[in-house]
């Protein structure tokens, strides 16, 4: 029987269409059993975290991406609040600024990777320069139609070296976007979270959809898989993205060091 | 009746004597009930970073010193895993290399200051260079005699600015250190931890208490103050160090934002 990160991940090169998705999907799993699973899998996380940071010599790379209120946000929040923090970082990568803009679109990403031993977290990344940059026609085709090569090819030459690359797209309904967005409006304790911008941002769902279906296809590759998450559920969201990073990092066969050098002639004194 | 916090603080200007002080002391708290309230301090500081991130005006700098096997990684691991790792930056800082030589000792550490919103995480830090570097002779002592006073003035800075500063020092006995040193070489699963150099520091344990003695004099400010944690249980250890950062960061009066707009109006189509 699959697993559910089988069930999640896209194959390399196939044709998906994010649109005809449903975003309700649990794939019969339960929410109750969800929650168990869920801590079961930040358990198992936090331990193959520390052998991961223990070892030191290889890293992970996990990216979310996700239309304005997919839950990034809240998938680090639930997931990865388990982790200790001295082995992850988080990376916002915004709207470039400053230095980032007197460089190739990918160099504050290559910045932000994570060092051996620990795992980086992006939310969001240089796939939106194959995302809002082609939306709202921020450079012109001829440009970022080659992202998608070069973004395959920094991959690769990562994972080559060492990092352990997985992907996230976070899918929610244009229902359920509207709807969170009315709880950001209604309830003070999360005012802060409104944007107006990203409001305006549905007016161009379609072509959201468009540009996410032509990166699925051309940038999920056997060393930086994409998975794709129905989100509308935060419980299933939750649950899938901890059972895929879980299972990952379980298949790194992560092990505590051995020592250099012989240890049992040693003296403390 | 005094705060725990109250109780470990150093008073600014006050003499210091590391080497009397019972690293074994708990002050009358039971272990039992400090891994419930530890618990609670979690949660506590779980809710409060939610606020200071919302809020995105100000920042928190935790900063941790020890000697080694003291406890500076696992105080992290024990009090910060309940953290979103969204909102928390751990640095830890090791013997200056590369562009780090070709600053002042206090550029690593500057660039490195949590921004608004977040907690920054120290793991050793700029008291290394009126720590090891006196112990060592690295720098004279004309250029380090004159660090406590320019460290004073940039953390005063700091906390104008809108950086609230908690320093820690987590003290164990020279005996507590040989015995963790030994469980380092005895248990395989902490044999990445054992270094022959850290070892061979044991010869210079009163130096080192010199060292911490003045700093702790020189540098227990107001605006940026030194508590100074008995740590040879790592219970009590947990315990103190949340139960100080949570009071702080209560006393920061942290809210959600208003939203700068009136969002009433707002219609998501």
């Amino acid at each position: 029987m699959a697993t559910l990160a089988e069930k999640l991940i896209v194959a390399p090169g196939s044709k998906f269409k994010l649109g005809k998705l449903d975003a309700d999907r649990t794939f019969g799993v339960q929410k109750a059993a969800a929650a168990r699973k869920l801590e079961r899998n930040i358990e198992r996380l936090s331990e193959l975290q520390y052998r991961l940071y223990a070892e030191a010599r290889r890293a992970v790379l996990v990216v979310l991406q996700g239309i304005d209120a997919a839950g990034k946000d809240g998938t680090i929040r639930h997931v990865m609040t388990g982790l200790n923090p001295q082995g992850v970082r988080v990376t916002s990568f915004k709207v470039p600024e400053g230095e980032e803009r007197r460089h190739d679109y990918l160099w504050r990403i290559h910045r932000a990777c994570p060092e051996w031993g620990s795992i980086g977290i992006f939310n969001r990344s240089h796939y939106e320069d194959v995302l809002v940059v082609r939306v709202h026609n921020l450079a012109p085709k001829s440009v970022w139609s080659k992202r998608y090569r070069q973004i395959n090819e920094f991959e690769r030459s990562l994972s080559e070296c060492g990092v352990t690359i997985l992907k996230f797209l976070l899918y929610i309904s244009k229902e359920e976007q509207a709807k969170r967005f009315e709880e950001r409006l209604d309830d003070p304790s999360k005012n802060w979270k409104f944007s107006a911008a990203d409001s305006r941002e549905r007016d161009y769902w379609d072509a959201y959809l468009d540009a996410y279906d032509e990166m699925l296809e051309k940038c999920s590759t056997q060393y930086a898989p994409w998975y794709v998450i129905p989100a509308n559920r935060k419980w299933f969201r939750n649950l899938a993205v901890s059972d895929v990073i879980a299972g990952v990092l379980e298949r790194m066969k992560l092990e505590f060091p051995k020592p250099a050098t012989d240890l049992s002639a040693v003296k403390i004194t």
